[in-house]
């Protein structure tokens, strides 16, 4: 596992005003937090006095990223350019309504691999291209009054917009997917089935899942584990049968891709390690056509055209790059 | 706990065109099933030939409620008198698209507490004041194709509304809360929340509930069983915990009563049972205030002011009784 760098002036100042594709890929290799690349790219751009006073509270977010965010070499492939033009230019002292923040594990228990759940929400973002900041949470944080009053469980992702705070990823990618195109279907009864998909995939489908890792972690000392696990196996996959049985050998759950698709992929997602998944080859191939999808990629930190933000010297900065 | 008796033509006729309160208390007291009464009502009301024809069906429907429907006397209070007018009439074979019709177990598992997740759906519609047709089906058609064409998992309940078909009960109490007033705030942001409480209800506290079902009922007989028992209350008691500080002393999750209190209120009901609910004073207090709601005592067959419905003959009449 490669571990982030704190960043230095001369980090950008080596490479003059615009970073070189190789140095990205370098700085990409160390770490692969989306924040600080898209702001690295804009304050290559701006004067020396703007990014080194920038530059104390990014090496802090590099620093919290160390071990979540870094990822084995083989993955670490970018496509970043210059960003390309600024977007939209608004200033976030006067309008902060417009800041997305959702949280994450400081240290993921999966070591990275995403299938906590802040990545659906991410992914939801990146479909409908809304740009979003991450604050990480450690597992005491997450116990704690304040974080408390944004998730009543203590759990994550959260999602902040301006006055408005949403625990439970099912109403957050439904939040997201009611105001932007592209996670709903136009057509009324077309929209009421995908919003089932995506309760079927938080209710019906993740549920036995999890309490397959129950029975692995909660449960894995105790006597009754190696008779008990197979019987919890089973209820997962009665599920997955109904369910294979329903995609058949469609691409999606209901027509084209909607926010019912991107929870039960996530969902199914966290069936990967166990292998169970395997045993399904029409739902392997549907969880793989979720993985492909662009934005996905760029929710797991892969980034093809998309957009970045930056918030600097009181100002947000919202480009699209690519 | 009564039985339901074939209801025959003479019940009819020997109480003239309009039946007497105390024959329709008494009526109560066999059966409690909603549609066969409005329609007894209205039937009385029409020729001889017109409710003989329809007779034969009523008497499968009532035969269907058998034990089901039946409840102990000391509950079987109602309070209904005649139609008091016809609200809307229209033709169903020409405007199908108006029916609902939900689907609910032939035999209930907990044989008649109401726990199934029928009541959920059958207490949005009573909330919002849609009438509705109740379709049972046996543990073995839940199984078969015809019914797994409507609900993937094979389980109940299903919501038909002429060309669309829903299944997963948070899904089926939002549609109907978004498509009515009552159950979802206007303000955007409440709005927002209280859709989250729906998920919260259904994906993180009903699955620990769940979970303690299964440990007693499908791990009932196995060595682990006293052993294992606590921990599944324990998680469940956790989420419990949770819930009861975010609820604190409010009558509700997030001011108003809505959808996701009705929900909330439906998952922690199954909890009753098992006496937990008991140990968390204000769950307890905020449960009542659900069960006394007279929506919900209509969904359970108590019926005080409200709407009844049948088909006859190729026509809808829809009315108003109190």
């Amino acid at each position: 596992m490669l571990r982030a760098q704190p960043l230095t002036g001369s980090d950008l100042l080596a490479h003059g005003t615009i970073p070189s594709t190789a140095w990205l890929v370098r700085f990409n290799q160390r770490i692969t937090y989306p924040g600080p690349f898209a702001i690295a790219l804009f304050l290559a751009r701006q004067s020396k006095p703007v990014w080194q006073q920038y530059l104390t509270s990014l090496n802090r977010r590099i620093e919290a990223c160390r071990g979540f965010f870094a990822r084995p070499p083989h993955t670490a492939r970018v496509h970043i350019r210059e960003p390309q033009q600024v977007v939209e230019q608004d200033n976030s002292k006067t309008n902060p309504s417009s800041t997305i923040t959702i949280t994450a594990f400081e240290r993921s228990p999966d070591g990275g691999k995403g299938l906590a759940r802040d990545t659906r929400v991410r992914w939801a973002l990146e479909e409908v291209g809304e740009p979003y900041e991450v604050r990480l949470v450690s597992f005491r944080a997450m116990k704690e009054p304040a974080h408390r009053a944004l998730h009543p469980f203590g759990q994550i992702p959260t999602y902040e917009e301006g006055d408005l705070t949403l625990f439970e990823t099912g109403a957050i990618v439904f939040h997201i997917a009611e105001r932007h195109a592209g996670l709903l279907p136009d057509d009324a009864n077309a929209r009421a089935r995908a919003i089932t998909w995506v309760f079927a995939a938080r209710s019906t489908v993740e549920p036995p899942i999890l309490e397959l890792g129950n029975a692995k972690l909660l449960e894995g000392d105790k006597p009754w584990r190696a008779e008990r696990l197979p019987l919890v196996e089973d209820r997962v996959r009665g599920k997955l049968t109904q369910l294979s049985v329903r995609l058949g050998d469609a691409d999606w759950l209901d027509g084209a891709f909607s926010a019912g698709d991107l929870m039960m992929v996530s969902v199914l997602l966290r069936l990967k390690p166990s292998g169970i998944l395997d045993e399904y080859t029409n739902l392997t191939a549907y969880v793989a056509r979720g993985e492909v999808r662009p934005a996905y990629k760029r929710a797991r930190g892969e980034f093809g055209s998309g957009f970045g933000f930056c918030d600097c010297a009181g100002y947000r900065y919202r480009y699209r790059y690519r």
